[in-house]
């Protein structure tokens, strides 16, 4: 606490992400990573953009890479936003389309804990809403006097995957109110709600590149919405920094979207490793929470997760672990590569056995 | 206007940037960006960086920059914050030191125009102080109650320079409160204000790599103050977005501080055809605000300049012309290479014998 801090920046609690350690060397399986490098059009891409022109400013409207994610989605330009990340533009939304007077937003109890950090920043009030036993989304509790709705498709840290057309009852209770759909990990297993855009002039859809285009390190996220919405957070955006995206990220954002071939296999494998080492947990009598995404998050009915988490890490294996209600037995594990997984899951085998 | 906006969004006033057009080829001196390319060890250290990891999440501490910079301005790690571009770290200092319910915040009447912006999206009241008729900050009217202080130093558009040691009596007589020194142009003439920053808590440095390290295109700004400054700064960081700062941009951003020889010939060079540019334009009759800046703020008492900025654009040269009270007579001129000056000398030469 400091006096020359704002009443708002003293009121914050920030979000903690996964831990990034550099003491040794560890199987990483605890911030969502791809196992799988980006596409090598993409490090081309980016080489060909390192360059004299670096000294000039990056096209403020990100022109070039919205036309490209508008072709590749089938929409239109205006139907597309990108940032610094697809966090940031979770906090433009809030900014863009949440009233600090009004109702309360609804979002999933067990969720993104983000979404709570910006629901702070903003000065929004939000209502959470349980899911059930099953960590499946309650969508007939997605309505009623709100100011808005954010849900993540598959939801994090459960991996759960709702079908698409579900949302499709959420929108039109909701009508008057902006739903988000936060689809970071919607390629591993989803079908993205962006072919509902056209229907629901009140939705969002947000995805990432750091997923499953193997580019968190380079920081791009994109949404697509009615034209209105693109507007909204560009009113934001642009009160906010005027360029927000660096020259080599938009390079090798665009040439992201021209690989499609290796889009797809790098997807498939981490699909194919995760429904291997789901089917090896079950074995090892874990619980394993239906997965649409490219991490699990398991439970084991003799094992304590905290503890589990504490010996995979002396093992070096970094998974994720939060101390959370209804989540406190549990563990989200990132997928690897195949040989990632399997001394994974050698550790485990080693834990239960030991 | 959209019935999805929140009352923030519709309220907002966007900062314009210079534009970018691409009509044509055009001699740019509208953006302020540096005419010589970043540093080839720059490059080389990007470069460097395009591999496989940009599937990882950069640093969210931005650690080994932050040590970097620490190391070249003499003070600790606790006392830099680093942010995609100095206008990330303006926003962040807006909602962190500043309050939407106290007094105004003070800063001159001509001066970057973001400041507003900003105001308006944290609800941050202000009181512009009004610059003297030679565009010099009259310190003196920088006290009384109010929120905050922000100067740049030297202001933008009038390029005007402060010497360093006037704000320590600003500094004392707002030791309650945070005085921000915008210096994204200190290293065209002045001193920074980095070396007061032991002695005044409350003093908060902001610098950007995007004009004296040719860095315009990649994004990199940072600020240097009190550890509880910076630790204000994080904490609004942190409620925003965890990765601010891509891989690559990283990269880039350490390297450029290891090419001191680089950066001084640069500077040298920049401040050379300033200089030589001035005297130029003076010949001609124009009034040229003394600059410590890359870039010149002039006014010709026989043409309006609203007038001159056509002809020039319609001679292949962009500059920058503000349609504000005060300063509706004048144009900034960034500083191109000694070609480029040429070629707007003789532009100018041409409008003012046509």
């Amino acid at each position: 606490m400091s006096q020359y801090w704002s009443d708002l920046a003293a009121s914050l609690t920030p979000y903690v992400p996964g831990e990034q350690p550099k003491d040794r060397k560890y199987v990483k399986l605890n911030t969502n990573e791809n196992p799988y490098p980006p596409s090598p059009r993409v490090l081309e891409a980016i080489r060909g953009a390192v360059n004299a022109d670096l000294r000039l400013y990056p096209d403020p409207t990100c022109g070039d890479l919205i036309r490209t994610i508008a072709e590749y989605y089938g929409v239109t330009p205006e139907q597309v936003f990108v940032g610094n990340g697809s966090d940031e533009i979770l906090a433009f939304s809030f900014a863009a389309f949440f009233n600090p007077g009004g109702e309360p937003i609804l979002f999933p109890d067990i969720t993104y804990s983000f979404y709570k950090v910006y629901a702070g920043l903003y000065g929004i009030p939000y209502r959470t809403v349980p899911l059930d036993d099953e960590f499946r989304v309650p969508l007939e509790a997605l309505s009623g006097p709100n100011g808005g709705v954010i849900v993540p498709n598959p939801n994090a840290p459960t991996a759960r995957y709702v079908e698409t057309d579900s949302f499709r009852d959420v929108l039109t209770r909701n009508a008057s109110k902006v739903v988000i759909l936060d689809e970071a990990y919607i390629d591993f297993g989803g079908r993205s709600a962006i072919g509902l855009v056209k229907d629901y002039p009140n939705l969002l859809v947000i995805q990432t590149l750091s997923k499953s285009r193997s580019l968190a390190g380079l920081r791009i996220g994109f949404a697509v919405g009615h034209p209105d919405l693109i507007e909204g957070l560009n009113r934001v955006k642009n009160s906010f920094n005027s360029y927000t995206i660096d020259r080599l990220a938009l390079a090798g954002a665009i040439a992201a979207f021209g690989d499609q071939a290796y889009f797809e296999e790098t997807t498939r494998r981490v699909v194919a490793t995760r429904e291997r080492t789901a089917a090896s947990l079950r074995e090892m009598g874990f619980r394993v929470v239906d997965s649409a995404a490219n991490f699990l998050f398991i439970s084991h009915p003799d094992r304590q997760a905290s503890v589990l988490f504490g010996e995979l890490r002396q093992r070096g294996v970094l998974v994720r672990y939060f101390n959370q209600p209804r989540i406190d037995n549990y563990l989200r594990v990132s997928i690897g590569t195949d040989e990632e997984m399997d001394v994974f899951l050698r550790a485990v085998r080693d834990i239960l056995n030991g």
